[in-house]
């Protein structure tokens, strides 16, 4: 199982804001693209990935989207799509009490459950790994079944989190000399484990 | 520098589409990621790449839509916004005559120019290479200054079409096993260039 945590520090967390302005609800946009790339490859999904998305801007934050390509129907890879699935469970979720969560559509869950919570679950089934620029190169890293790669947004990994995915023993990883954004790391960790075929 | 030639067949070619449906637009959805992954990075652009989209859609094919990353300015990489640029190039180049460009915004180049040419224009200048499952692993292979990659969108690249990149001596190149769209595999590339520091 690959799974990938976007940490979303100001993306909506309430279905108001219009499809024709994702970049304003948060930079929505650059979630829905995370969220297509980590999904969909050429006729086809990959259906041994989730992606979760941790979302905390206005107004009811925390909110987790998680959507899981091994149950998820109907969905297109384009940001429109993807952006209305996300306005759809955030819906869906408003009255959800913390931790509780709920399947908004086929594949599509909404929590409300915060970023530090879901890190601490993840860690206790699979191998958790964050990009930090001075990390272990990707290329050289020896990868366990299950994986799960953490990532911030346009605003970067705070310093706290930073701390917290430490405890949690994250591994530091590297994927080359650029800073790239979160759906571009997503490629970049496939192309990777594609290669060793690790399902 | 760094060129990506994206073959749309079925992307329109006329300014005549909305933006709430791009995917509507003979999948200009997927010609609008494409661009975005191969030119924006975090807080940045690349500023060594160009990508064209050679559009072959209804109703005054061909048209190529260039984007040049040294020039383009005021743009945003979300698919909504990059659709609108493509859509106003399309209008402004609605009475171009064959082999004529004109520059629609800064950075942004529309032409009536076919595929063919336009490859055969970069094979005077550049090293050309194009995805096939049976290339060389792009791992392996040793660039020069200039490279130009060739990518078919989700319909593929045309039997035919293979032909005259071969005959341009554009090389077989393999990224992984998995079939990728175009805007994952431009990702990868500039990866595999950036880890070079091939500029």
């Amino acid at each position: 199982m690959r799974e990938f945590i976007l940490r979303a520090l100001k993306a909506r967390t309430t279905p108001d804001f219009k499809m024709a302005d994702l970049a304003g609800a948060g930079r929505m946009d650059l979630v829905c693209r995370a969220i297509s790339n980590a999904l969909w490859i050429a006729n086809s999904m990959r259906r041994d990935t989730i992606i979760h998305a941790c979302m905390d801007g206005a107004r009811l934050p925390p909110k987790t989207v998680s959507f899981n390509g091994e149950t998820l129907r109907g969905a297109n890879p384009d940001e429109r799509s993807i952006g209305g699935l996300i306005r759809k469970a955030l819906g869906a979720g408003e009255t959800l009490k913390l931790n509780e969560s709920l399947e908004s559509s086929p594949g599509i869950t909404v929590s409300k459950k915060a970023f530090e919570r879901l890190v601490r679950e993840k860690s206790e089934t699979s191998e958790l790994y964050y990009l930090h620029k001075k990390g272990e190169d990707i290329r050289n890293v020896k990868f366990g079944e299950n994986v799960c790669f953490v990532f911030g947004d346009y605003i970067g990994m705070p310093r706290k989190t930073e701390g917290l995915l430490d405890r949690f023993g994250a591994k530091r990883i590297s994927l080359g000399p650029t800073m790239l954004f979160a759906s571009h790391c997503s490629v970049i960790i496939h192309n990777e484990l594609d290669r060793r075929e690790i399902k």
